[in-house]
């Protein structure tokens, strides 16, 4: 093209900082899975806001899309480019500085392109917490967890990434600079701005650093795993170790006796927690700001309430670190050994908390019905009603032939997520991989109001077009 | 008018149900303090949100103006309407069914013209907690402290309202029925319009109903009071109960020593917590989930270090509920001691935590400046960053003349806001009181962010015209 978009964008963030050949654009282009690559006029790599308003404004002018991107760790696509290579990538990876640390206020104000790690460990050396914490914590960058609206394991207490962000600073699809990097708890003046950016996957603007909530960090952490008869006396487990330990339940995960089988065979020297096999585990942690032996007293006494209520059928406590993590490593081995497998059928869903036992049974039955031996992984956050649902062939039935099952079994998932008044992507969003079921599932109501808020934000499309809606 | 609006409005709701005379009406048309009184050419009370939608609906076709309106306590003139006649106050109190409380999800759905209180009442009904609580709960309605965005005495531990929403019914402006009653902790799937209609003040479209948060219900609240020489002192303490207590601490409010004296003048009987005066105190709330002896212990071990820092100068613990309730006594009786004192010019403002002793320093100095002898009576809800920070005039001179200069030192307190990064609404929103400030203190990027959702999800520009924007 002769537009002179390349000579600009060089004139903005200097020569070395735009990458059009092949094997430089390469890295930006697959996703994090590999299912998915893309083609783009260039990866244009900005040092500071100004330089990415700079850019989204030459791109205005001369409607050249934009596909932001942080580490390329997403699960849904929305962060690559699509097929016809006129987009330009955005990588906020150089805006990566920790501006300030507030101890007093509770708050770090970093840049879009800080790993999630670097944000832990700048809020542990300041003595505090920062809890979001995921299994790409180590590559994905804040700016793309504020975009998603990313999950993980410390939700049930401290909320998603949404409830961690107090301020943000982004470049509008004008790109124009609006500066909200407030450290506020209360702040009522007009429309809430901020919770419409996070979340939107780079379709209404550019998130170019934020305010984030820091916690007091918690003295000890305990794990216990304990053995369940049912679903259905997790949910139960649940609701009576939350009233016996309040907010000092910082995680709860379910996990079937198929899930551990897995792990078992692909990684037998794990150690195994119980002599005998029970159908479903829940995996509890506790954070103490009193002391290890605090929490260890508390959690005891919780669950044996449990066992002599029959709701518990077996149960440790990890009594060191090495123990804790031994537990840990059972639930985190879950996805590892479904990838040694083979290739599975991922469902990323919610439904609230106390239809969880149902729509287990009822999917599970259904998809028994349509598809004979089938094998469900079904493993999650409970505490957050959120399960990674998981679907793998009959034995006998090769992985990769199964996926040719996708399409149907994606149906059935979500048409009894959506019966269970459920969320068809409770973490991960919808990028542009679940974008055509999403009609299925939003009313046409919704759907406008979506429409109308991208129009009026982003009213030439060309914030990363071809996601979400 | 003869454009047919009250006969089809009669025939929506019933002909009780739509008020027009002078005497009907007024009670709708007058904001809480007695401020304003606007005019409306009729009162409108919908039983359903099928019966809102269809008022809406004749709104938009007849081009009049809508003022939603709950339990009418608001501090900012936003649900009441202007002075030009015009408008219909669109009344939610009819809608006051609590439609479901699931205790296995913490969820209850209720509907927008339903009590505060009534809500708190019945999740303690079903042995859980609903957090949010403030001065207004016995008359306020839900749907209004959604639109507000309310704050109150929880912010804390449990956050502000949008925090304790999961999802919303509502009817846009165009009266189609937006039903997004998910109870969901974890929902990725498209922009977050719930947190565009929350602390929107009716401007966009109106709440008919929510799903609201519950929480385990404490074993018990431990109050204390801490004598501190300053501010600062006050944010060092802060940090150190934080750090000891964790999320066990759930309420943490300053008070000024000119506070507590206007307490102790107009309302003698109240005790004196301590022989001697100090500059500043600290009210502390402890909630255990443990037992009473467990909150004590943990809130006393945390003074105690405290007085050994000498962070702080003299505390009691409260050991009976007698006790407790006659410290928060001290402080509820604020306001009430300033409204007996005369009136007074008020600021409802937030600032970093880590700034507040700076702000009170600084804008102190700055009033005593221009109006020496001048009384600032200043407490809030110091671990939200939010201060209740009012002006009372030098002694000499009379409550309402002071008033005139309402205009000149609301400037002051809100230049001082600004320079430190702070709100000048915290918790009470915007309305048509402060929405020609708004201007001066947001930058016109977010002004124009803000317009354009409004002329997006309300192009007619029929809701609650005149209020925020």
């Amino acid at each position: 093209m002769t537009d002179g978009f390349i000579e600009r964008c060089s004139a903005i963030v200097g020569p070395t900082n735009v990458l059009v050949d092949e094997h430089d654009t390469a890295p930006y282009l697959t996703d994090w899975r590999g299912r998915f690559t893309g083609r783009a006029r260039a990866v244009v790599r900005p040092a500071s806001t100004a330089e990415v308003a700079a850019v989204v404004r030459l791109c205005a002018e001369l409607r050249v899309p934009i596909v932001p991107q942080g580490g390329r760790t997403g699960l849904v696509l929305g962060s690559v480019p699509d097929a016809a290579g006129d987009a330009v990538v955005l990588s906020l990876r150089r805006l990566n500085r920790i501006r300030t640390v507030d101890t007093f206020n509770r708050t770090m104000t970093v840049e879009a392109g800080c790993i999630l790690q670097d944000i832990q460990r700048a809020a542990v050396d300041h003595g505090m917490l920062f809890p979001l914490s995921l299994a790409a914590e180590g590559s994905c960058t804040i700016g793309g967890n504020l975009s998603t609206n990313a999950g993980g394991t410390g939700v049930l207490r401290y909320g998603n990434t949404r409830e961690l962000c107090l301020g943000l600073e982004v470049v509008t699809a004008q790109g124009e600079v609006w500066d909200a990097l407030r450290g506020l708890r209360k702040d009522n003046t007009g429309y809430d701005l901020r919770d419409l950016y996070v979340g939107a996957e780079g379709t209404l603007g550019v998130i170019t650093a934020a305010v984030l909530k820091l916690f007091p960090q918690p003295k000890a952490a305990i794990t216990a795993l304990v053995a369940l008869a049912t679903p259905r006396d997790a949910l139960a487990l649940l609701k009576l170790v939350e009233g016996e330990c309040g907010p000092t339940l910082t995680g709860y995960e379910l996990m079937s006796d198929v899930s551990l089988r897995l792990v078992a065979s692909h990684f037998p020297d794990l150690p195994k927690p119980f002599p005998e096999r029970y159908p479903q585990y829940a995996l509890l942690e506790l954070s103490s700001h009193e002391s290890e032996a605090h929490g260890v007293a508390l959690l005891e006494r919780a669950i044996e309430r449990a066992l002599e209520d029959g709701l518990a059928q077996d149960a440790v406590v990890a009594t060191s670190i090495a123990q804790s993590r031994a537990l840990w490593a059972i639930r985190e081995h879950i996805p590892l050994a479904q990838a040694a497998a083979g290739k599975n059928i991922k469902h990323d869903i919610s439904v609230p908390i106390s239809r969880i036992a149902d729509f287990i049974e009822t999917t599970d039955a259904q998809l028994e019905a349509d598809y004979p031996g089938v094998q469900v992984v079904c493993f999650g956050h409970l505490g957050d009603g959120n399960l990674h649902y998981n679907v793998a062939p009959p034995e006998g039935i090769r992985h990769d032939d199964f996926l040719a099952e996708q399409g149907p079994i994606n149906r059935i998932v979500h048409d009894s997520v959506a019966a269970h008044g459920g969320s068809i992507s409770a973490e991960h969003g919808i990028g542009a991989l679940k974008r055509d079921e999403l009609p299925r599932y939003k009313s046409p109501v919704e759907l406008q109001l979506m429409r109308a808020i991208k129009a009026a934000l982003d009213p030439l499309g060309i914030m990363n077009p071809g996601k979400i809606l």
